[in-house]
């Protein structure tokens, strides 16, 4: 069968779109109770069609929230077993009126398609139950067994992952897991994503008065909270960027010289980073690339702080509390748990004289994840990504975490590549959320021939 | 006449609470708009009995809120012209359901009478008109000239009185102001107030990106103003409570080992004020004491914080923005305009890498005040105060600001002393507001007897 002739095909096309639209019209919002029963509708659609196709052991694995929806193809006792992972619920389309088109109804337009979930990860889905059909319809077995695993709580950040896993960790074993969500650099360039950051959140308080106090009668007299909680959080990032916990980079696990050439090989734009983000320069540890700093080097932000009179008025407080939300985004090598008592204990030696200051965690806490760009599985995905895309992939990490990846590390002992259905620029989250055609194309074609090539990592 | 004698005549106290009780019933909230009629209504109630009694030039002197009510008493063009200040609004009552008895409905329990301004300041005006009306129904002239002014805007910040004592400068022209607002230490116990702080307001401005960013996807990319901020004030304040910023305390007028002796000669409870409070210690600029730090040295209090995601969840975000209100005090010899500017060259000299910082200037600036305790008019307070409670009175300061007095001053050149109708503790602004009755008295033999002496000054 030639992978390529068929998933580039006129007919696989044009099924892909139509059975795209099926998914794009339940509104499976995740985020939104309202859309429960969405979920739920979408659910059933992805067991329906998986019943249909004929796959096996086809089942709802159920969960305090959304459930997920399992599948199996048991081939071979002695072919490696591939998981493919992707997720079949969105984000809320709001605002709707910045919509060029209505958000739950695909649109073609030109060499794309619109609608919600068009890319994230609506494509993904629906392309491996594409390419698995067509295998199957053209009685064409693959060279690995398959197990599929479609997620309904991605987009309120997999908070159930990691029991169903855990609690379904037979059924879930594999070798390797194939992710269909995710996103290519461009139509024309291919990466391999070697690393997602991890990260824990927490929440800095600093008490001072027992209530607002008047600035006049007590200032002089006792610490004010605002102060004390800035003094804090001063000590604890040098004015250059770099974080002065102690221990903070301790673990960290440094990349040799070629692998940080590689990911300086790949193109930055500063300009474009500026331009999208509005910032008026870059920032960040001394020492290191932007590239480097975002997806190789810890960081420690403050995602809010609070506390007193809060409007451009006057009044004459001495307020009695303060607040800071912490987001950590950790590296291979740095475990969540321990950096954070890393932080609490900071907290203690550096607490400001008057106050009370302490840290509490937050519900955040994800590993970080790194996968060799020479693991046999990248260098099977890197050989299809240079024949497919016509070019050797970036090699690439995220500053930002994936919850599910590193739980399948852990818990399944896989390893995750990916093979994603859309690209980076696709207003992801956004409206108008877009995918071009041809990376429906090129992901089957991908999916295709890694289920057909990656029979050669062995049981 | 004697003024001790008739000031403590049964006779006199049930008049003064008959009358205390016809303007408690008339409930004159500046801060709440609902109230503008009562205002007006307290300010009628007011020139009536100025009139009846037989005060001169009573007049309404209008202002873009609530007006202030004049009266005068010309006795001997060679007699020095005392301008007495009292404020005839209120607080609000709220929350209502705290009060043990009516708000507005004066009522005695035992020592004491309870309502809204019962202390502050319905008896001090109260007590004015008591005081003139007796001396008028005993034919008996004061040996200064009088002039009374009561505004109707102290309770929202005095934010007209500047314009008003500038508009009607020849007509408020005196020599010295007695304020009969304010309070003394206690019913044993009486001060002189030798020095009140000024003081500005700002807020500190610091954008980083255009709007908030993914925590993960710019996380070592770009500047966070949240700890852009916090680096920001903490270069402005050092660990020990000492304000960092350039010439922060080059103009501030230091005082003489015997005033300071004089300022540490008043009791202070460290106890009580970290009950009060409920801070967990004392805190403040080394190398002066509590009462010093609060009364004769500048600070620079932070009164609130805001920024990005601003409640405990975790968001993972770069926020685009961080703010913080500045509430300044200020001391004699400190210049409130001056003070900013060097808040603004600290902000520009210090502006943290990767952001925009910048300072807008706020609604407050009040000078700072100051007056000898040597001054002819505190000497004989002082000899006054002593005479009536037994006892010398402290030498004290106000940590906050009266934004009347040092206009007062700059504007008519006549500084302020203090014939206070009640005491520190009486629930000020607070539900069950009372006032000793025996403070009545106290208040109105002063102001006799302030009226017979201060003659002495000289016209």
């Amino acid at each position: 069968m030639d992978f390529s002739k068929v998933a580039n095909s006129a007919a696989f096309q044009q099924r892909f779109i139509r059975d795209l639209a099926a998914l794009v019209a339940i509104p499976s919002v995740s985020t939104l109770p309202r859309h429960e029963e969405d979920i739920r509708a979408a659910g059933d659609w992805l067991m329906q069609q998986l019943t249909e196709m004929g796959m096996g052991n086809v089942k709802c694995l159920e969960s305090p929230r959304h459930p997920s929806v399992f599948a199996e193809w048991k081939v071979d006792d002695t072919a490696p077993t591939i998981l493919i992972y992707g997720h079949y619920d969105v984000r809320p389309a709001e605002p709707l009126s910045s919509w060029d088109s209505p958000p739950f109804e695909l649109t073609e337009r030109g060499e794309r398609v619109y609608g919600r979930g068009a890319t994230d990860d609506r494509a993904g889905v629906v392309g491996t139950l594409m390419v698995i059909r067509t295998l199957m319809e053209n009685g064409v077995l693959p060279e690995v067994n398959l197990k599929l695993f479609f997620e309904g709580e991605e987009e309120i950040g997999s908070p159930n992952v990691g029991s169903i896993v855990s609690e379904n960790r037979e059924l879930l074993a594999c070798d390797l897991v194939v992710s269909v969500d995710g996103s290519q650099p461009s139509t024309e360039q291919p990466a391999l994503m070697l690393g997602l950051r991890g990260g824990f959140s927490a929440t800095l308080h600093v008490n001072g008065p027992a209530r607002d106090v008047h600035s006049g009668l007590y200032g002089g007299l006792i610490r004010n909270p605002v102060d004390a909680i800035c003094e804090l959080i001063a000590s604890m990032r040098s004015f250059d960027g770099t974080v002065l916990i102690k221990g903070f980079y301790d673990h960290v696990v440094e990349l040799s010289e070629s692998e940080r050439e590689k990911i300086n090989a790949v193109p930055f734009s500063e300009a474009e980073v500026l331009g999208n983000s509005g910032s008026p320069t870059l920032f960040g540890e001394p020492g290191y690339t932007p590239l480097e700093r975002n997806w190789i080097r810890p960081t420690l932000e403050f995602t809010g702080i609070w506390g007193g009179h809060m409007e451009t008025s006057p009044k004459t407080i001495i307020p009695a509390k303060a607040h800071a939300n912490i987001v950590a985004r950790l590296v291979a090598g740095q475990d969540a748990d321990e950096l954070f008592q890393l932080v609490a204990k900071h907290v203690e030696a550096h607490a400001p004289a008057g106050v009370e200051a302490w840290v509490e965690q937050g519900p955040v806490r994800a590993q970080a994840y790194a996968m060799s760009g020479s693991h046999p599985a990248n260098v099977i995905l890197s050989r299809i990504l240079k024949e497919v895309f016509g070019r050797d992939p970036y090699h690439s990490r995220v500053g930002g975490s994936i919850p599910v990846v590193p739980v399948f590390r852990h818990i399944l002992g896989a390893p995750t590549i990916m093979c994603p259905f859309g690209i980076n620029e696709c207003n992801l989250h956004s409206p108008n959320e877009f995918n071009e055609k041809v990376m429906l194309q090129r992901g089957s074609e991908i999916l295709f021939r890694l289920l057909n090539e990656l029979s050669a990592l062995g049981a």
